[in-house]
């Protein structure tokens, strides 16, 4: 008799949960000492909280710093005995088992309108016989350089190519149509990378789009083989790939002026980021479903939003180029004619 | 042969789409002639709209008025051919018709946090056999004065009372369990009242707590004769009532000094009004999800909004007194005990 591999290998390994656990503390950690550290001012300041139907976790939020208008970096760790519809519909598996979740997410809200806003979350899930990881991180620019927009992707693209050269390939366009406002058919901002669902079954994709680049770009990978540990190391190496993908943008574009023009187009754009979180982020949606802390939930809202009826930037802007080109998909990494349209706008102050 | 009499009294009159345009176009003029005379500096901006699917509007705005931060009241008048799921399923029969809706919309951000943001929607539906009325209007004050409260409540009964007194008995709870943010565990502001799918079906509930005091409050009423007559009578008194119900209130606190406090705490107050319409606000989902014209839609989003990470109310203050008691359901025509809570913060400046 023969041992079969593939329930071997498709098992998370007995510790799964404090492996998750610590890699995503740990993260939490390193992130807010170097933002901490980057900003000079600004210190969070940690809440642990206790959720009744079971498990926890520890807010840290950055009010009012030098860089930073607000940060906040949630780690969390929740128990239930039944996953939300909005998980189940994804994961029938899972229909009647008792599920364990845990995550380290992060929003960024600079003050400086030429520093983008940044997002990042890594979470890992348990439920019965199923597992599964998912993640992601996106940077939402005010104002449009390409060369900030291509860090992030090749920082990004590194780490998941360090674990597998299938990774951003389908990753990447799965994250432009993950942040997506459908009503105003604009992505959140350049994006990055998102995936969900990841457990051994192979194929990568598992969105909801099958006619989309994402789709097709998985399809055209063809199953990738993947088990607990390559995506533990997934977690892990882009986990770590975020202060490198940031904070050299932030740091080339902290110390360039800005005025009251710059400050309203930010604050008007900071809307986008409200209405993709409360119409269509899985991660709010699944927090309000499932009695999470709110606070930490809308911890990712910005301090100060602007809404303007009918606002159209000016022709030839540089917040028309915002919009028109930084809230598209765009091959950031292996299009030239990107850098002819942007190149008019790259000098700043 | 006898002509049944039921099939008669819950047919709309052939001028049925007609009429119901007739009054709510007129509802939105008169109500934006009397709040630009009213604001003396601010005009309303009109733009006419033309939707793909079937039919359009016209939205008029007022932006950077005297009282009038922003203003928006919209009407439109929408076609298409298959009714949203969120509809479809509280009106099952409606399945495979076309449709026809007609609005008007309003929500005001008046500049001083002591006048009170107030927004009012009527609208008028058919698809194939079946039509009903919806409507409503709700007040979301950012300072306790409980006598504003009580004018806004006493008129509104007032306009309902006129045509039927178990109205204003079964939408006023009604109201209060819609304009409810679960995840805060408080009501949008004081309420008003809130009625739906209005038909000559004899019952007046048809939200979706059947446990509830508006459910329990129409069980008490049992079943109420009306017909398409009476009930655009309902929405010709309530749409009437609106300008009586609000305007006395602007005047009283128009020339109430406020400072960064009272802003402050007004700009963090309008973020949970961001948060009802983005998660929680049918007419929002119902725009969103039939391709309606974002910019209108979204009218009702604040110009200037805040989120403050963990913040709670001086316990004793004014803006405490607001959360705990006006953010909750009460009986603001009947209850002595809310003048004694409410007595010590009426007085202003």
């Amino acid at each position: 008799m023969t041992t079969p591999v593939a329930p071997l290998l498709s098992s998370p390994p007995v510790d799964s949960r404090s492996r998750a656990r610590t890699l995503l503390m740990g993260l939490q950690d390193s992130i807010c000492s170097s933002l901490a550290a980057f900003d000079g001012e600004g210190q969070f300041q940690e809440e642990s909280w206790v959720r009744p139907e079971g498990g926890g976790g520890r807010s840290r939020v950055m009010k009012a710093g030098r860089i930073f208008e607000q940060g906040g970096v949630n780690f969390s760790e929740v128990e239930g005995d039944r996953l939300p519809p909005s998980i189940l519909s994804q994961r029938p598996e899972a229909e009647g088992q008792r599920w364990f979740a845990t995550g380290t997410s992060m929003v960024l809200h600079p003050r400086n309108p030429y520093i983008p806003t940044v997002h990042l979350n890594y979470r890992y899930f348990e439920a019965g016989p199923v597992w599964w990881f998912g993640g992601g991180a996106d940077l939402t620019p005010y104002y449009p350089f390409l060369e900030d927009a291509q860090h992030f992707h090749r920082t990004l693209k590194g780490a998941c190519d360090s674990v597998d050269p299938a990774y951003y390939t389908v990753f990447k366009p799965w994250c432009d149509e993950y942040f997506f406002l459908k009503h105003r058919g604009e992505t959140r901002g350049v994006g990055g990378i998102f995936y969900d669902y990841q457990d051994p079954g192979g194929v990568l994709y598992k969105g909801s789009d099958p006619a989309g680049p994402a789709a097709a770009a998985s399809a055209a990978v063809g199953m990738v083989e993947h088990d607990w540990e390559k995506l533990f190391q997934l977690a892990e190496a882009c986990g770590n790939a975020f202060l490198p993908s940031y904070l050299p943008i932030a740091e080339r574009r902290q110390a360039t002026p800005w005025g009251e023009r710059e400050r309203d187009f930010q604050l008007y754009r900071r809307g986008r980021y409200v209405e993709f979180n409360l119409v269509f982020d899985r991660g709010t949606i699944f927090g309000l479903q499932t009695n999470g802390r709110t606070e930490s939930i809308l911890m990712s809202l910005p301090p100060l939003v602007r809404w303007e009826y009918s606002y159209t930037p000016e022709a030839g802007s540089r917040e028309a180029l915002l919009t028109e080109v930084f809230t598209r998909p765009q091959n950031w990494l292996d299009d030239g004619a990107l850098q002819n349209r942007c190149a008019p706008h790259q000098a700043v102050g």
